[in-house]
């Protein structure tokens, strides 16, 4: 795919908005704002509990397409790059990255991470023999994916890896892993390999139902669910399969990687912990544990509700990404006092939560918030460019907002809120001037 | 705004789908399609219906956002433009299609449709400042707003016209209009037009609250409701007001818009129909009556709900967006057969439809449907960037699809469903050649 059907905004135009403050006039609003600081705690975090657990970890690219972050999530010094796209544009954006970790002698992988369709593989054989053998790994969940993988040889030169999709229970993407359907395809994937047609990678299971979840326990039994599903399929395979490999299980959904978090933690024990971790008892010489997750690394309302990892603190105060937006209109003649910004689905997503009924929370931010939950300014209905800002209770109290004023809206959905901009404000509030725009990231779009 | 902060995809790229067919490996999926004949007749039937009613009209281009069919909602000929934006940066990529109209010999407006907030202003003026005096109007409800106006008026060179926005009731935008801070408003805008400080348009309502009807009835009666607040609102305004000019009533939403196109069908009668004629009846010597509408142009699935206006034959036949997608993945082992598209929240938006509890339904082009509504394959389920498709019924009917295979989906909300694409791909399905790509329009995004 050209880089000019996505065309990125121009460096020199976006750069002008460095060094201005957040509210200052001449950055266009709404904007997508990421706090570098708090991204960075969220990348470290993970990549700590990772290690501290011994497994692998793969991080999804997808919720903010940037290499900035991208690199934050692997680390700077990683030696084994495993990454996720929910695009075939987010892996052709990778490669100047990919190509920097490559010199730096790291292996690297790139997963595609939505079952492989015929329109996909020319594009993802282009990247593979640019990046090298073992570089793009597909997910197959029907053998009639299969014959692509002949079309991917022949393009790259190699085969490509294949991860087998194990659906854990949501009826995404994904075969159930003691269907029929699964016996078929893990026979047909091993004689392919048999003949060198593709190189059979492992099993990846997500458990979308995790962001149902509300405590660390909960996040921990569902991480245990994404294992066994992926233990289950793996008992199906023929006798021989795993005879000269260890075949990976990638697991992951951002609330149950989240939960990985609180194994070093002294603040939780009990069932979930002790059974998860039996679950995560692989025989190191068959198995590999993977972790996977993207969310994680900006956070959002969501991922807060299902209070998969312990905070110190307000949990909110660990979401980098917030979606900056002025104040068009006051309304204080309504049975309760109401504000408009100029924000709507377009700016921020219509996605729920399932804590509160609105689509954003206004964040303390210059305004003053309220005492806590149900005392929030929130964002109480949406159109297409605009959104009505009101106390999530039927508060008579005054909003304390004026008509011009910029403020700062945790979304509910970090992935679908910042699809529809083309670069985040990325600022730090751990440094002296906590409103300065300090860089500014491209965010990649398209297909 | 610079147009480099969100370029247009190159021409020559995208024009290379020009003379394939949709299904053809080359078209990039998802795919956001425009159907020529069909986006032509809903524009030209809005067109006939204004005319024949003698009321004026407003297009909204929010919905496309493309020149091309922002011309075929005003007509070739016109010779009185008057759009709608719901971003500033519409209004600015608008200019070179009024330009024409201009040299035509028309007279051009923009109005942009959120109120109006202080960051905007030197763009609108910028944009007035080309076109000429009279050329951009803007929304106002709140006292706030207005000093905005002084330094619109120091920057164009002339002053803005202004449309007061009256809350119909849905509390969006808007301003109550019997309300203390409705009479407070107009004194304070009269006050300002009287030493030229603006040019009073007059009110603006718009029923949001009409997508929830199911009738042509239902709608004719919100669209008397439109009016009816513009009148209540004129009411306040102190006796002097409208001694000079026409005060314009600009009523509309999709729905209560195509509502009027019943009046000329002698399928409708009745009570609504009658009451609406009577409130269209205003003293042509100070009121004129101004119908302002977007959706209308290419439909879309909440449309259809509204059963606003009747339509020979299905009405879905009449939806000019679809979403191209392909099919991944087919899941036969679940309790009811499900597909898997690689389109999901980003390529179809996450906007409820009334009628039933999907995401989109996929069309009959080269699928066979079933046989009507609770019989149909819809989306019934959606994620990032893919979406399980499955009979609305629980249905055991096998899906008759297959990997890789095309489908076109109408989407809920056209507005939402197509701010993902930076292009459509126009098709013609009253030519010979109905799936051949005929022309690639860009699509403009951003703020």
């Amino acid at each position: 795919m050209s880089p000019l059907l996505y065309p990125l905004p121009a460096g020199n135009e976006v750069n002008a908005f460095v060094g201005l403050p957040l509210h200052h006039p001449s950055i266009p609003t709404p904007a997508a704002v990421i706090d570098l600081s708090l991204a960075s705690a969220n990348c470290n975090a993970m990549l700590a509990a990772v290690s501290a657990l011994s497994v692998s970890f793969r991080a999804h690219v997808k919720t903010h397409k940037t290499s900035q972050l991208t690199r934050l999530q692997v680390g700077e010094s990683s030696k084994d790059v495993r990454l996720i796209v929910s695009t075939v544009i987010e892996a052709e954006q990778l490669l100047p990255l990919l190509h920097d970790y490559i010199r730096a002698g790291a292996k690297v992988n790139v997963l595609y991470g939505v079952p492989l369709g015929p329109s996909s593989v020319s594009r993802l054989a282009n990247v593979a023999k640019i990046l090298g053998r073992d570089s793009v790994t597909v997910m197959i969940d029907h053998v009639d994916q299969l014959p692509a993988l002949h079309q991917f040889k022949a393009s790259a030169g190699f085969p490509a890896r294949v991860f087998v999709k194990v659906d854990a229970g949501t009826h995404r993407a994904g075969v159930g892993p003691s269907s029929p359907q699964m016996k078929g395809l893990l026979y047909e994937i091993l004689s392919m390999e048999a003949v060198g047609d593709l190189t059979f990678n492992g099993y990846y299971s997500h458990a979308g139902h995790s962001y149902d979840g509300n405590s660390p326990d909960d996040a921990m039994s569902m991480l245990k669910l994404e294992i066994d599903v992926c233990r289950a399929a793996a008992s199906h395979a023929p006798a021989h399969a795993f005879k000269e490999k260890r075949v990976v299980f990638s697991v992951g959904a951002s609330p149950t990687a989240l939960s990985v978090q609180n194994l070093q933690s002294e603040k939780v024990s009990g069932n979930a912990a002790k059974s998860l971790q039996e679950a995560m008892l692989l025989d190191p010489a068959s198995f590999e544990l993977e972790l996977h997750a993207g969310v994680y690394a900006l956070l959002d309302m969501q991922q807060i509700a299902t209070r998969a990892r312990h905070f110190d603190g307000d949990p909110h105060d660990a979401i980098a990404l917030t979606i900056l937006a002025e104040v068009r209109s006051l309304y204080p003649e309504r049975e309760r006092p109401e504000a408009l910004v100029a924000a709507g689905t377009v700016a921020l997503g219509r996605e729920k939560c399932k804590d509160y009924s609105g689509w954003g929370v206004v964040t303390p931010w210059r305004f003053e918030q309220g005492e806590g939950v149900g005392d929030r300014l929130i964002v109480s209905r949406i159109s297409q460019e605009h959104g009505i800002l009101a106390f999530e209770r039927n508060s008579h109290r005054n909003l304390s907002l004026s008509v011009g004023q910029k403020v700062r809206i945790w979304p509910n959905h970090a992935c679908i809120a910042s699809s529809g901009y083309g670069w985040y404000l990325v600022v730090d509030s751990n440094s002296e001037s906590p409103d300065e725009v300090k860089e500014v990231w491209p965010r990649w779009r398209g297909w």
